[in-house]
C-alpha cells in the first residue's frame, strides 16, 4: 500500500486513475480546484455523461467498495503554501500530476486561453517540484505528458521513449556520440507547455535528484473503466465539443446524433491512441516501477496503437452508417504523416492493451447512444483556429 | 529611425541599451516595473554606483542630448492588457525583452525565489509573444538569453549559434541528418527559464511567423558605456553582492575593499564574457538585422572572450595586489571545463570587441575605487546554495 496524491483527480484521466489506485489498495488523496468543470461553464459545453459532484462521487465509491478517498479543493498553480503543507503532513510516496489544462484547441482559442494554459501548466509543475524539494521527502512524481512533444515529422523513424542517440561531427571531423532528450516540436500552446515541463523535469532531476516518470501519452479514447462502470454516480466525463472532445469520441458522438464525421484536411494525420482503461493501468505500472534517485527522468510512451484519422472515420462510418465530411484543417500541421512509436517499456511491465476493435462498439452503445439526448449539437464544430490567416 | 520598446529598461543591461538606441536616433520607450530596485530592497544590497530614480535619469538624458525617452511603469508578466494596448497604440518596429529576473544565485535562494523567477520570466515572455500575435503588427522581438542554455559539458566541441547538426541512425541502419535546436542543459532555475523561453520562441515563430532574435549572452562585465558616462545621473548599476554580482565585478570590488578574491572550487570553470558596451552594440546590430518572417528564430552568441575563473582572479590579483581565496563551490557544476564558442555572426555584422585587457583598469579606478565607501562588505559572501546536502 502506497500513499498517493492525484493532482487533477476530478478530470477525465484523473478520476478513473484515483479509483483504480484506490481499488488496488492504495491510500489515495485527490487535490483538484474543479477547473475542468469551470471551463465547462465558460464554454457552455458539458460532459455528455452526467458526471456527479465530487462529494457524490466519493460517497458512491465508499458505498460500493468501503474505500475512502480524501479530497482537497485548491489550486496547485496558485496555492503553493497549501501544497507544501499538505505534502509535509501526508508524506506521500507518489504524486500523480494531471493538474494541467489539457486541450490543444482550447489553448489556441485566444490570448486569454493561451495565457491561462501557460500560467497554469508551468506554475503547477514548478510548484509541485519546488514543494517536493522543500519537503525533503523522497516522492516519486508521475506526470502526464503527451506524444505531441515529439512532433509528427520524424521522417519515418520510430519514436523512441524520450531519448535519442545522435552523432555530432566536430570541426576537426571527430564524431561524438550523445544521448539527448528527443528534440521537441510542439504543435499548439498546450503541447508547448508539455515540452517546457520536460525541461523542469530534466533540471530538478539533475539538481535535486527528484525521481520523475514522464508519460508521453497518445490520444485517449473510451470513457469508462472497470471502476467507473460500477455505479452511474461514478461515471467518467465524455467530451465531444470542438475544444475538449478528442477525435475518436467526437466521431462516436457525431455518428450517434446523425452528424457527419468531421475530418480535418485529408485525414492523413496518423496519431497514437490508448484506451482510458489502459491509461489507469499504465499509471499503476509507473508507480510500481519508480526510477532510482540517481537515475535520469524515466520517459515512457503511453500508447498502444496508431491509426490514420481517415481510417478511424471509415471504421466508425462502417459500424454506424455515418457519413464523412472533409473540412479545412484549422491546425497548422502536415497533411499526411507516418507514425511509428516505441512502447516496449509498458509492454515489458505487463500492460495488456485494449484494442480499438474490442472497445469501439461498447462506446457507441454504452455512451454515445445512451446519452444522446444530452448532446448539444451546436458544440460539435471546432471554432478555435490555430493561427491568423495572413 | 525605428520605434523601439525596451522591456526592463531600468536594469543593468536595459538602461544602457535604451540610451544607446536613443543616441543612435531611434525613438525609444522604456517599460519597467522597477522590480530590480525592489529586489535591492528585499536583499538589502544596493548598487555600488549611485543610480538615480528613473525620472532623474530621463531628465539628465534630455538635458545632455535633447532626446526624450518615454517611460511606463507596469508589469509585463501580470498586466497583459496594458502591454497589448501599448503595442497597438505605439506600433513598435522592435521590442527588446530584458523583463526577466536575471540572477542565477537569486533564483536558487529558496522556493519563493525559484517560483518568482519561473512565474515572472515565463509569463513575461509568453505575454510579449501573445501581444505581438494579437496586435497583428510585424514586430521584431529581440530577447536576451544566455550562454548557459547550452550547458558547459560539450566535450571540447565548439558551441554553435543555437542550432546543431546531428545524425540519427534509424532501426534499419539508415542515417538521417537533422538540424536541431542545441540540446539544453541549464544549471539553475534562472537558466532553466531561458531554455523554456527557447521553446516559446520556436513555437510562436513556427505557428505565427513572428520574427525573433534570441541572444545567448555571456557574462557581462564593466559598468559604464559611452552614454552612461556622460553625466553621473546616467550612471549604470554595479552589483557586487553574492546574488546579483557577476564574477568579474565581484573580484574588482573585493580587490578595492581589501577582501580576498573568492574563487569557487578550483576556479577551473571556463565562461564566456562580454563588456556592457559591446552588449548595447550587439542589441543595435540585432535590431538592424532582423530575420525574415519566414525564417526560423535567429540565434546569436553574444560574447567576445572566454576565460577560466582562476585566470581572471590571477589577472586582477596582479593588477591590484589582492589575495585569492579558494572556497567550496555552492553550485552543482563541473570543477573544470573547456569552452569554445562560435560568435562569427556578430563579428560579420561589424562588432569590434572591447577586450578585457583594455577595460579592466578603468573599472578598478572609475567604479570600484571611486565608490568604495558605498560598499557593504557583509553582502559580498554567496549565501545561496544550489541544492540540499544529502
Amino acid at each position: 500500500m502506497k500513499k498517493i496524491v492525484v493532482l487533477g483527480g476530478d478530470g477525465f484521466c484523473g478520476w478513473p486513475t484515483a479509483l483504480h489506485l484506490s481499488q488496488k489498495g492504495h491510500d489515495v488523496v485527490i487535490i483538484d480546484n474543479l477547473s475542468r468543470r469551470n471551463i465547462d461553464n465558460e464554454l457552455e459545453a458539458y460532459s455528455l455523461t452526467p458526471i456527479r459532484p465530487m462529494s457524490a462521487r466519493l460517497q458512491a465509491w465508499r458505498e460500493r467498495t468501503g474505500r475512502n478517498i480524501a479530497f482537497h479543493n485548491f489550486d496547485v498553480a496558485k496555492e503553493y503554501d497549501k501544497l507544501l503543507q499538505f505534502f509535509c503532513n501526508y508524506q506521500p510516496d507518489a504524486v500523480v500530476h494531471f493538474a494541467e489544462q489539457r486541450a490543444a484547441p482550447y489553448s489556441m482559442k485566444s490570448s486569454r486561453q493561451k495565457r491561462y494554459t501557460v500560467d497554469n501548466n508551468l506554475n503547477a509543475t514548478n510548484n509541485v517540484l519546488c514543494a517536493i524539494v522543500e519537503s525533503e521527502l523522497d516522492i516519486h512524481l508521475v506526470h502526464l505528458g503527451t506524444m505531441g512533444v515529439y512532433g509528427y515529422g520524424t521522417a519515418g523513424m520510430k519514436i523512441p521513449e524520450g531519448y535519442l542517440n545522435v552523432q555530432v561531427i566536430t570541426e576537426e571531423g571527430r564524431a561524438i556520440e550523445k544521448e539527448i532528450l528527443h528534440p521537441a516540436d510542439p504543435g499548439s500552446v498546450y503541447h508547448m507547455t508539455k515540452t517546457q515541463d520536460q525541461l523542469f523535469f530534466y533540471y530538478y532531476n539533475k539538481n535535486d535528484g527528484i525521481r520523475i516518470t514522464d508519460l508521453h501519452q497518445g490520444i485517449v479514447w473510451g470513457t469508462q473503466t472497470e471502476d467507473t462502470r460500477q455505479d452511474e454516480r461514478l461515471i467518467n466525463r465524455f467530451d465531444y465539443d470542438g475544444d475538449y472532445g478528442t477525435v475518436l469520441n467526437r466521431f462516436l458522438m457525431q455518428a450517434a446524433v446523425g452528424y457527419p464525421l468531421t475530418v480535418h484536411g485529408t485525414g492523413g494525420q496518423t496519431r497514437a491512441f490508448i484506451h482510458i482503461q489502459d491509461t489507469v493501468r499504465c499509471i499503476e505500472l509507473a508507480i510500481e516501477n519508480p526510477p532510482d534517485r540517481s537515475d535520469r527522468v524515466q520517459i515512457l510512451n503511453q500508447m498502444t496503437e496508431t491509426h490514420r484519422i481517415r481510417d478511424l472515420a471509415a471504421k466508425i462510418a462502417q459500424l454506424t452508417g455515418a457519413q464523412i465530411e472533409y473540412q479545412t484543417n484549422p491546425r497548422k500541421e502536415a497533411a499526411e504523416n507516418e507514425l511509428h512509436v516505441e512502447n516496449a517499456c509498458f509492454l515489458e511491465m505487463g500492460l495488456q492493451p485494449t484494442t480499438l476493435s474490442e472497445g469501439l462498439m461498447c462506446e457507441v452503445t454504452e455512451i454515445a447512444e445512451k446519452y444522446v439526448d444530452r448532446c448539444d449539437k451546436s458544440k460539435i464544430p471546432c471554432t478555435s483556429t490555430w493561427y491568423k490567416k495572413k
